[in-house]
């Protein structure tokens, strides 16, 4: 940790090429609690967002990352905000507007369970059991689309296991933001420290070179960089 | 790590007073998955677990951890066993059979998908959806009352928000095990570094002196020698 601060002030901090631009990571997956115990979660490690956080403060950003829950430390020179819920997620991202750029990364659940039982289910002799789900707010498409605070900048991130390149235009669309990286989770890269991802935006698809997570997150910083000077 | 490893060989390691036994413990949660990157999960750290395979190891016994998705280094000497699942790690219990002491710890998801997707599951228009589970497994039972190979002693853990006692002593007698040690979870256990418990066996209650997670793990090595030697 103390290298980690002598780096941050070395290569970049305060004075790098994203100096004064105020960034907004979500990070991890989300957990919706079924009772006090059980909840519908996903297999994101959260090291996506954590090496793009990373990344971004070294070079100059003001950055707040808000994280669902992961067993990961604090980069250095980041303000973290821990939520469980997508609600909370999205709650805290929209305390967080105005921001000159958001990099939405989190692997945010689309469903939540209708009913939260207030204590612990107990089995019973049923062999089945439903559970109803409702909607949650998106979170991407709401800061997208939002008519006062809209950031300079949105970025999405996609997790497909199948027509990548389709779900990820079609996603660019319907959000309303600015560029999708498309991953490819069908190869186990929740989890890993490596991805293989395309970014997608309106000039099209650009392969990102590299196979790691810091390699996307270095890709990131300088399309930001040339995005919002 | 090194030190870990000098202080196995002085203060107990193959000579101690559970020289000899075959423990196998489960520990952490489980991830029952709903498509690729979706799952159910809970709340549960595994830290109680691995403080109880790293207190029998050190007090001489031969510790083989199955273990849900959990961010904890495998204590010095433990054989550790990963799982995903219920079934898994069902799966991976017997296999381990015969040994001469089962400590139930994880906390077993009650039930999984009964569809699970292949791919991932985009979201709809539709406001609501409702998912069908079946029942998984009861590794606790199912070990408790194994007709050829039932341990000496088996061991369960409850965790309840509600009427403590009662839930445990009722489990004590389904499930057919030893003993159960019941956790209040109601106040933020999950995750924490203690806990607050109770031992329920043929003899009754016995409340575990301390808080921490390693008091529990030291009281449980004390509790297993004098029943197994």
């Amino acid at each position: 940790a103390i290298l980690a601060a002598i780096q941050f002030h070395i290569t970049g901090g305060v004075d790098g090429p994203l100096a004064g631009k105020k960034v907004v990571i979500t990070a991890g997956p989300t957990f919706e609690p079924l009772d006090p115990v059980r909840g519908l979660t996903n297999r994101s490690s959260g090291r996506q967002g954590y090496a793009i956080a990373e990344k971004l403060v070294r070079d100059g950003a003001d950055v707040t990352l808000i994280s669902g829950p992961v067993a990961l430390p604090t980069p250095v020179g980041v303000t973290r905000l821990d939520v469980d819920t997508a609600q909370d997620m999205f709650d805290a991202v929209h305390a967080q507007l105005p921001c000159d750029v958001f990099v939405g990364v989190a692997a945010v659940a689309d469903w939540r369970a209708k009913d939260i039982a207030s204590e612990k289910q107990k089995k019973t002799t049923d062999n089945e059991l439903s559970i109803t789900f409702v909607k949650n707010p998106d979170i991407l498409e709401a800061v997208s689309k939002h008519l006062d605070l809209r950031p300079r900048l949105v970025i999405g991130f996609a997790a497909e296991t199948q027509k990548l390149e389709d779900y990820a235009k079609a996603k660019l669309a319907s959000k309303g933001c600015d560029a999708i990286v498309a991953n490819d989770v069908s190869t186990g890269v929740f989890g890993s420290n490596s991805n293989a991802a395309t970014l997608v935006d309106l000039d099209g698809f650009t392969p990102i070179a590299g196979q790691t997570k810091a390699d996307i997150a270095d890709f990131l910083s300088t399309y930001i960089q040339k995005r919002i000077s």
